[in-house]
């Protein structure tokens, strides 16, 4: 990006970060002695974070041992759909707060059976602004953004897509329905992080899912540097 | 709603939000004063703002004085789009802020050509969440969401669809495409907000959009309570 981005921060929102940075510390720490690989996933309201989750699942039962957390400002209505598969799963239910924090996680986390645990999915509240800034100890931030919302919403919201491992573009199946350009979209996105791994998934009509699941096997797989 | 909505807050964010109050009272006082209207558009990132902004300043061309503040993290695309409808614009880059304040606002219309405006729009932040708690002496603010959002979103978050005077339902020309409740969505939004006026739109197809400006032009005329 030819423009850095701006980071600005009153004294109380540094102590804030701080706090959270080190119990995310702590929390990779201990789910890495755990063998256990998290995923934070992070979008916009309604890009489709729990439809893709659910079909990841479905697609995972009786390979993997997965658990989820599940944030939202109110309601229970996604970990509902979530706890159809038969993983475990937690709420939590953030009130006024924007973003789920490590603090949290690791609340929730001591609530799951993590015992011989492969996978942690945390599926973060709907905003694709304040998440981004709140590490939680997970191994991968992965953005989504579908078809619908236009291409330029990684050079408007450049720095959750900055921090992403993985960009996944939703809802490819409307494509033909919109004015919606993907090499753009796609274009926007290495223009913030030319190191993002772009996939494009319908969970709709299961196009992509494939693609999804085998990164999501290899990123788990691949040893830290 | 059964649930009330639960207000935590921190003293250090009550402080910023009573200084916030402070101003926004102030701006709406003054804005009465001059006559203007103001519009507060809060929505997702895509769920359609600027392309409802640009067809509804196309619509007032000739027929009413407007002007537009536009909200982003980066970039000024937004306000481009708008310039080319030939009305006043200015961009705010909020940098990582997740939304729009009073003292903004304040500092962009004195940037702005005001005298005999009727209208002023403010395009929000791209934000379900964060916007909602920040007052910014409007006289109305419009929730916006895209069919492609899910019919849930209401009860999820909640704050924005409670404080809205009308929520405008966009992209309908994609329901067909879509597994989506239109009554369903309708009915969560009015459980949040029985007093709500719901417009549905598509600004691809026009449907919907005449029904906007004339709850726009109703709502200006109407006098206060």
């Amino acid at each position: 990006m030819s423009k850095s981005i701006k980071i600005e921060t009153i004294p109380v929102e540094t102590r804030i970060l701080n706090e959270n940075d080190r119990l995310a510390a702590e929390n990779r720490a201990w789910f890495g002695s755990q063998g256990i690989f998290v995923v934070n996933l992070i979008s916009s309201p309604g890009s489709g974070k729990t439809t893709l989750l659910v079909e990841t699942l479905k697609a995972l039962q009786g390979k993997l041992k997965c658990a989820i957390i599940e944030g939202d400002q109110q309601t229970d209505l996604d970990a509902r759909r979530i706890a159809e598969t038969g993983f475990p799963v937690r709420q939590v239910n953030t009130g006024q707060a924007c973003h789920l924090d490590a603090a949290m996680v690791r609340k929730e986390v001591s609530e799951l059976a993590v015992a011989g645990l492969d996978l942690l999915f945390i599926e973060n509240v709907g905003n694709l602004i304040c998440p981004a800034e709140f590490d939680l100890g997970e191994n991968v931030k992965v953005v989504l953004m579908s078809v619908t919302e236009g291409e330029e919403k990684p050079l408007k919201y450049p720095l959750i897509f900055h921090l992403s491992t993985a960009a996944v573009i939703t809802k490819i199946d409307l494509i033909p329905h919109l004015k919606f350009d993907l090499a753009l979209a796609e274009k926007n996105i290495h223009q913030v992080n030319p190191k993002a791994v772009i996939l494009r998934t319908s969970a709709y009509t299961g196009e992509g899912l494939q693609g999804w699941l085998d990164w999501l096997a290899a990123r788990k797989a691949q040893p830290p540097l």
